[in-house]
C-alpha cells in the first residue's frame, strides 16, 4: 500500500508530519510518500533512522496555510502539497492521502481540482470518528454543508454506513439521525424529512438520537447537517476542556487537593486517554473519488501515524469502490440538475 | 411579591416543590402560593415549621405528568396546576409562575390557554441560564422552535438582551449568534440572515460565536434556533456527565487512585458546584404575557428555591413590561399574517 502524507499540513509542519510518516512506515511496513518542500522534508528525515523503510519524497513547490481561503487556494496554489498529493492518488500513484491541513482547502482542492466527486454524490461530507464505549462510531457531516437537503443526509447515511462496515469493523452499522429528541416526530423539518427517506433506504436506520445517546454508543453512524454537526462536535470539545480546566484549578487550590491530584495523576491520564482525539488521528472526507483522511491541525506525530492507520483501513475496505457501487445501485444519486459543484 | 409555585411539577412532586417553596418564603420573605393537590400539599407543609411565613395554597384538581402530550394536555386538563397557576398570574393574583414540570406542556398552556403571547411576539422562546466565568448568560431558543425564521431570532435577541439587563444584572449585554465559525459569512443561511438583521437592530450585536466562546464568556446573550440550541445544551450535559463518569471510573480503578480520589473529594465537589444547574434553578419562557420560570424535572428543593429567586429578579426587572415596550418601539413585530399561534 502507498499512503501519501502531506508534510506541510499540521500547525507545526513539517515536524510532526514527517515524524508521523516515519512511525507509520516503521509500524505498518507500507510505502509512505511525503509530499511538500523537499529540502525541508529531507532535513527532517535526516533526524530519524529510516534505513529499510519505504519512504519516498515528492516535491511540492507551494503549501496551503491555515489562514488561506479555500475558495482562493484551489486555483491560486496549484502546486501545493495538497494538490500534488491528491493528484498522486487520482493518477494511481498513491492509494490514500493524509493531511492535517486546512480542512476547507482540502475539501475545495479534492472536490473541485483533483479527485472530484464519486459519480452521483450530491455533496462530499466531512466526518469525525469517536471512540465510544470501546467501539468506534462515525459522525457526518460535521461542517462542510451548513445547509442540507434531506436526500443529502440520506446519502451521508449510506456513505457513513459503508465506512463503518468496511473501515471501522462494524458488521451491521446502526444508523441514526442527530435530533432534539428521540421520539418520532421530533426534529426540525430536515430531520423529519430525512427520517422518512431513511426508513425506506437500504441502511439499518434506528431512528433519532440525542447527544447523550451518541456518547452512550446507541449508534454506529450518526448523520446530521453540517451546521448542527459542527455545533455538536465543538460543544463536546468545549465542554470537556472547560470541565478539565475547572477540575485542574480546583485540584491546585489547596494542599489536600494538590496531594489528591498528585495521587490521581495516572487515573486522570487514563481518563484523558479515553477522549484523546490523537488516538484516532483523522477521519475521512467521504464522497470524493479517493481516500482522503483529515487530521487536526494540532496533530502530533502519533496522530499522524494513526491517521495513516485510518487511511490503510479505508483502502483495505475499498471504501471508494463500495460507495461507487452503493450509489449506482440506488436511485439516490445526484443528476445534472441537482449536482452543481459544491 | 407573590410567586406562584407549581407543587406538582418536579419528578418527585410534591416533595421538593413544597420544600423549595418553604425555603424561598423563609429566605426572601415573599408570599409563595403553592398550586396543586391541596391535601397533598398541606401534608407536606406539615413537615416544616412555617409559622410566620407567607405561604398560601390554591387547589388544582389535575396535574400534568412528564409523559403527557403537550398538544393534548392544554385542553385535556384545564384544571391542572399549570393552568390554575398561570391563570393566577394572568388575573393579577400572582406575579410569576415557577414550575419544574413538563416543558412542552408549560409552553402550550402558557401560549395557547392562559397567559398568551405579548402583542407582537412571533414565537415564545425557551431559555437557559449558564453560569460562565462568574457571570450569568442567557441562551435562547433551546428547544421550542426547531425551525426558525431570521426575524424570530432577531426577536429572541431583543428579549434575551432585555432579560440579561433587567434580571441578570448585565448593563450592556453583548448579543451573539451561535454559529459554526466566528468569521463573518460563516453560519447556515438562517444565521447569515439573522446576522444581517441584528447588525441593524437596537441590540449590542457582537457577531457569531462558537461553543468554546460561549463557555469562555464571550457573550451575555446567545441566540440560536431551537434545534441547534437543544443539540448544544444537551451536548454540554452529555459531555460533562460522560467525562465525570470516566474520571469516576478511573479514580476507583486501583488503590492509589482511590486514595487520590478521596483526598480530591472536596476539590471535585467545588468543581461540580461550578456546573450545578440547581444553583440557577430555572430559566424564563420569554415572550408570554407573564413571568414564567421553568426548572428541570429533577429539581431538588434548593433548585426550586433558586428558581423562585430567578422569578423575583424577573418580576423586579419588569421584564414583561420591558419586552412589551421594546417590541412596540420596533417594527419587529408579528402581524396578523405571520403570527399563527405557535
Amino acid at each position: 500500500m502507498r499512503i501519501v502524507v502531506d508534510a506541510m499540513g499540521s500547525d507545526k509542519n513539517p515536524v510532526p508530519d514527517v515524524e508521523g510518516a516515519v512511525l507509520a512506515a516503521r509500524e505498518y511496513g507500507d510505502t509512505v510518500i511525503l509530499v511538500g518542500d523537499q529540502p525541508l522534508i529531507e532535513n527532517e528525515l535526516a533526524r530519524y533512522s529510516i534505513a529499510g523503510l519505504s519512504l519516498d519524497v515528492v516535491h511540492a513547490a507551494q503549501h496551503v496555510t491555515m489562514t488561506d481561503r479555500p475558495s482562493v487556494v484551489g486555483r491560486g496554489k496549484p502546486d501545493s502539497s495538497m494538490h500534488v498529493g491528491m493528484r498522486l492518488v487520482r493518477d494511481g500513484q498513491g492509494d490514500a492521502f493524509v493531511t492535517a491541513g486546512n480542512t476547507g482547502a482540502v475539501l475545495a482542492i479534492a472536490t473541485l481540482h483533483t479527485l472530484r466527486r464519486i459519480p452521483g454524490v450530491f455533496r462530499p461530507a466531512l466526518s469525525t470518528i469517536l471512540p465510544v464505549q470501546k467501539r468506534l462510531m462515525i459522525l457526518l457531516d460535521i461542517g462542510t454543508n451548513a445547509d442540507c437537503r434531506a436526500e443529502w443526509l440520506e446519502q451521508f447515511a449510506l456513505m457513513g454506513s459503508l465506512y463503518a462496515e468496511r473501515a471501522l469493523g462494524c458488521s451491521v452499522p446502526r444508523v441514526a439521525l442527530l435530533s432534539n429528541g428521540e421520539e418520532e416526530g421530533k426534529g426540525n423539518m430536515l430531520v423529519r424529512e430525512a427520517a422518512e427517506l431513511l426508513a425506506h433506504s437500504g441502511v439499518n436506520f434506528i431512528g433519532n438520537v440525542e447527544p447523550k445517546d451518541v456518547l452512550g454508543g446507541a449508534a454506529d453512524v450518526v448523520v446530521m447537517d453540517g451546521f448542527s454537526g459542527n455545533v455538536f462536535i465543538k460543544s463536546l470539545e468545549a465542554m470537556s476542556s472547560t470541565l478539565l480546566d475547572i477540575i485542574r484549578d480546583e485540584l491546585t487550590a489547596d494542599l489536600r487537593s494538590k496531594m489528591g491530584g498528585l495521587l490521581s495523576k495516572p487515573a486522570f491520564r487514563r481518563a484523558y486517554h479515553h477522549l484523546d482525539p490523537f488516538e484516532i488521528g483523522g477521519a475521512p472526507l467521504l464522497g470524493v473519488n479517493g481516500v482522503v483522511i483529515i487530521g487536526h491541525g494540532r496533530s502530533n506525530a502519533r496522530a499522524i501515524k494513526n491517521a495513516v492507520r485510518q487511511a490503510r483501513q479505508a483502502v483495505s475496505g475499498q471504501i471508494v469502490e463500495a460507495i461507487t457501487t452503493g450509489l449506482a445501485k440506488t436511485s439516490l444519486s445526484a443528476n445534472d440538475q441537482t449536482s452543481e459543484q459544491a
